[in-house]
């Protein structure tokens, strides 16, 4: 089944392919300038840090439904282990197998594919099992720290948490911006918050997986006029799942992704950050959140810092 | 073959046990206040950013020496997977086995225990296999940005790389602060460059791991006294090794994390950020080097980020 | 909570250690001399072969209760790779990361211990993280071949499968004797059918995990009396689920493992072999069961086969 | 690089597409027989049991130069956890992460793909990273029991170990059936010794690994015709490596894996066996070697037993 017409004229405005030259493989994190990072640290006013993962563990909000993306198991290679014999200092040693997108992560740019294309034109079987992304990896992001705007959708909506039938748009954008009282500049990290993650925090996962309220097919645009660097919410499906459109899955990934090569979170909590945000009424502030560079990866696990 | 006295003479003195009170599990990150934070925002003047992780990768610098330290290990569950039918948006998902000191890593407080103890007081078999570190796991790290200072002893004592048979005292560290201009303060994070990095980066992960210069067991009581957050460096072992003392193995590993409860970080990448201090003179910037929250874990990787 | 003396009284009828010296690592199946498998050779009749494993996969009989034994993960590192070139001969090779106890397996002898002991008397904690079981690991288990005597239980009490509060006990394990027909010789592996497998292969696996019929503390005499070499049943816990006797956990479990040094098998699939067995009328045959030789594991996966 | 004429004309004469049907997804297994499992009883003389896996354990022979092909990595989730309280019976999990054919091992017959194809003509694309094999997954192979014949090229040429250039054909295969003093039957698996295992048991893995010696191209003709069912050998590469024809990459792997749907066995140790046959005279045997059924996979360890 093709994608539909309207998937393609706005992947034509959108796209970015062969803004940053032909070579580039990390897309609209170019546009986080020297500039962009001084506003950032700009934005530093009481020091206070809110962190935005959740724990990495058996126990974490995989529930089998997305197959092979599991939870993470945690395991020892050594417990106290006096190596240089009795009595000496003693260390302990863990290894984890987890799938690079089970708890908060970035996708990278080639977790999605369409049309046999991946950003900036590559084919998309440059991604291979031997090795995983040639072009795009995880490793080549090698920093992600801006100047944060938190867009507390459900707040401007006034719910605690979005209908699950509720694909964000641009007006819902716009709403959330006017409550933020700053405007999203070139290079900004966009958090989007829907209240979802309400129902994993009170231990709800099934809940909290899908149905879900997410970005609407017609968020991209929002975020490409803007010149945002990234996006990342409070979800697991990041866009509205099931989708708007019958039978056109996962838009958002391939807008976000392939046409403008940006990373895009899920699974961020945004709950404290937003209750302080609100309080104060200052929603911008500095955001560290550089992914782990696993080579050839797809995605990969962070763990975001706000300070406001 | 008990501890000698030597040791127990300078544990006593930099203890932090009780400090931040009885139910206290991260030690000296309690030292990094919204002030801290503050300074170290204010430390950020050009923008520009430096990288400090190593990627993460199965031809990492793991050479089987340390038992069970296995590099990690990417492998594939999708690629470009239809999943909702033929011609649909496709994805593809990574799964990662590791150990989690395998690269750029912190050591969490329960990395090493003497004596039955860990940091606090708490008993050492407080750690199993079931579950890993019942107190000070890695997901009790939520965040650590700071001001980060680089205090540079290779370049202080005029070398390219340390000899493999120095061990850095107080007075490398004091002609390191002298030559960064700035006094270190409560809270700050050190990162301590030897030049070790060198055989890795040239190419020869046997000469990077060991034998290798690094800290003294007299550089604790030094970090101790100023109130240091953290202390990381560029190399495998983080302390001199083979030790100083004969049959003293890893004194510095229990004098920082069991009686200091002070993480410390290993094989950071230095070298870029050094030539960049050098250049400009500026030695202190923001560091952004929060680790992954892996449940219980007793160390994690981390992508730490400098922003000057 | 001290086990009772009932516990104790069996233990001391049962005990093994030091009955094949001091330094033996593998119990029981010091029984399956060469005799017992030219016996076991002279049960082959037909030539027809019953596979009693189940397939190991994501989707596997592990619902997570038992905290850390996961299901088999089954990633790629190469799919169709011409690593010699385009157009050359390609190969796909494949990584799994599973709990060795995940499906059908044996428990070593090192599984369980109780009061500080493993089997013949060696301490508990010759079993560490780092390296496994000292001690009787399943490398020590180089070959499980033996006659095999399936003890069905349920046909012989009437049921397609026992209750789940069925304790099988010795008057039981009579009445599948006689039903089987043939005497249990030394050496001989014994497989007991409880029918509990029916629920996953319904479909069903949480009703198969627990409550579960299975062995009582009564039927490991039977065993040690006949010099049985092995035993294995159709069910997740092996022994009846919750316990006979109030707040004494796995008490089969010491009995067999660390008393006799018998090692015993989980979820083993009978029901086609009991059809073929019901049908024909012979209970006996060869079995060959040998598990993966992992150092220093505890327990292991098998693909056992019964050949009638 | 196209394969050349020889390969094809090869690949023509043994080819099995169709023998068993078109939905056949085991291929020359099917010649195990009822017949030839009888046939397999009958060789056993004294129940005496060779044995034929390598341990594994990290310090395998794997030596990283077969990308992501690791030696299996063995953890701990639980040591002596007494899970219902304490002084109760306490239990040790282990978990592994493992390349499947990282030490004794079959290759399914999806290994190896050529020209698009693997067994019985179907798509090699139907081998993803998601699902691995979608056909001839190892979970297929539910049982591998037959009469084992061990031909001794090394002995029959009055060789300790072949020399790493030599090229096992038909001649040698006629030499070594010779000495075997038995008939190779329909049904039979083979076991081809080298004696390169020597340098493996002798320390020196990176010898043991290549160059090795191996089977010709010519060999899988001698084969097909006499209907063997399987054959292993005693080398990490199976054919000779590298390869007799210049940039004519496994062949071996091609003929047997894709055209003849035969599995194929490395890294058995054959020496104990050897040595045994030798002494008696005696070369066949009744031999037990299903691999572990991983869905999905393309190859599995195995723990094969030879009972003479």
């Amino acid at each position: 089944m093709p994608l539909p017409q309207e998937f393609h004229d706005i992947a034509k405005r959108v796209n970015n392919w062969g803004r940053w030259g032909a070579s580039d493989e990390i897309g609209t994190l170019n546009l986080i300038t020297d500039e962009a990072v001084r506003s950032a640290a700009a934005a530093v006013r009481t020091g206070r840090r809110f962190p935005l993962a959740l724990p990495l563990q058996q126990d974490g909000i995989q529930t089998g439904v997305i197959p092979g993306r599991v939870n993470p198991l945690h395991t020892m290679v050594a417990v106290n282990l006096e190596m240089f014999g009795s009595g000496t200092v003693a260390t302990s040693d863990d290894i984890v197998t987890t799938a690079l997108q089970a708890a908060t992560h970035w996708d990278g740019l080639t977790h999605a594919s369409h049309s046999g294309r991946i950003y900036n034109g590559r084919p998309a079987d440059s991604i291979t099992a031997h090795g995983g992304s040639e072009f795009s990896g995880m490793e080549k992001i090698t920093n992600v720290l801006s100047r944060g705007v938190l867009l507390d959708v459900a707040r401007a909506l006034g719910a605690d948490r979005l209908p699950v039938d509720h694909a964000i748009g641009p007006d819902d954008l716009d709403a959330a911006e006017e409550l933020a009282s700053t405007r999203i500049r070139p290079g900004d990290i966009v958090l989007v918050r829907t209240g979802q993650m309400r129902h994993y925090l009170a231990g709800d996962k099934h809940s909290y997986g899908y149905p879900s309220p997410g970005l609407s097919i017609r968020a991209p645009e929002w975020f490409h006029t803007r010149n945002v660097a990234a996006v990342a919410n409070d979800t697991l499906t990041f866009e509205i799942f099931p989708p708007e459109i019958e039978n056109l899955w996962m838009p958002v990934h391939a807008l976000h992704l392939v046409e403008m090569g940006m990373p895009q979170g899920q699974n961020w909590n945004l709950e404290e950050l937003a209750a302080a945000c609100a309080d104060d009424g200052k929603y911008a502030f500095l955001l560290s959140a550089t992914p782990e560079p696993f080579t050839g990866a797809t995605g990969s696990p962070v763990a975001p810092v706000a300070v406001k």
